[in-house]
């Protein structure tokens, strides 16, 4: 007695996502079978909507419906700065930090030579090309993530746009806001007293 | 800025899903957008399958894509035991087991004073019918879960059912295969001591 074929191939499309096992899967499927259609419905829509209606802003490489994306087609957003991020769903989460109203450049990744991953696979070399084309572009804010790679990243825009005469800054490593000294790691602690502020 | 429509709501329809929230539900969805086409659109149609071509056995009530099911079908399977259960999904997990060779009923859901849920809201009054019109039922093995609710569930079955005659047995309760007595509960461990056997 196996499952009845459509909640065998519907677990095994949940175990399809990260971090979702056969038991997590099973028990999705379970409860997909008891959802209203109309959620189903939606929910089946939704998943091919994102392949068939998304695509990649061909000036920043942001994830958008409409190229060029709302950022970059915004005459009213600060065209001076430009925050380098590793994914698409990092935009959003600057975007949810309200304070910043410049523009984006979406790099689809990190260096990595463990995954063979160099600068030629990274969206690279449109960033030249934009900061070229563009004058008003002043500073690059790179916000590659706090890890080796990103760091890395980091250091190889940095190295490639000084010279070009552009301000190239990237964000602050310190303690997290609301979190204790104590459970702070070593590397985070001396990042934080290094990169000290007045008071 | 707001994440693009299609994301945002494959992010929303992700929230359906029980234990998952936003954050996770953000992650699944940009998880989706990296996924590969095919795969995406073969999750898609599952959603779809499990409520177009899901339907319940009109004899035992168990998840089918034909009508009857695979097992009150199956002319092997011994005719004379009737294990009960609370939900299609518990079908499935006896039959792992590979040692049970009997029918099924399913009640789709417990008794819950709570909830409001009778014992007119369950598959009950089909596995009175089917009793009554198949006399090689000898046994009705109830194996709803060992709660409150699944507890009084049993009860009341066993008080409808005994005085037609039939045998009406359920799980024993006991030790778990393989687990240490210092981490039993004290209802467990009482119920084990009540359940002993000769050796």
């Amino acid at each position: 007695m196996q499952y009845p074929e459509p909640v065998a191939k519907l677990i095994d499309s949940y175990m399809h996502l990260p971090g979702i096992g056969e038991k997590t899967a099973t028990r999705l499927a379970f409860f997909t079978v008891d959802m209203d259609a109309d959620v189903v419905k939606n929910f089946s829509q939704a998943l091919l909507d994102t392949k068939d209606k998304l695509t990649f802003c061909s000036i920043c490489g942001n994830l958008t419906e409409h190229d060029p994306c709302a950022i970059c087609s915004d005459p009213t957003r600060d065209q001076s700065q430009v925050v380098v991020v590793e994914q698409a769903k990092d935009v959003m989460t600057m975007e949810k930090m309200k304070d910043y109203h410049g523009l984006y450049h979406v790099l689809h990744g990190v260096m990595s030579p463990i995954e063979g991953r160099g600068p030629e696979e990274l969206n690279i070399s449109s960033l030249i090309q934009r900061l070229q084309k563009n004058e008003a572009i002043k500073e690059v804010i790179i916000a590659t993530n706090a890890t080796p790679e990103g760091d890395a990243t980091a250091m190889y825009l940095a190295r490639l746009l000084k010279p070009a005469g552009l301000r190239v800054t990237r964000l602050a490593r310190g303690l997290s806001v609301g979190s204790d000294i104590e459970y702070a790691d070593e590397m985070t602690l001396y990042k934080a007293v290094e990169g000290r502020t007045e008071m």
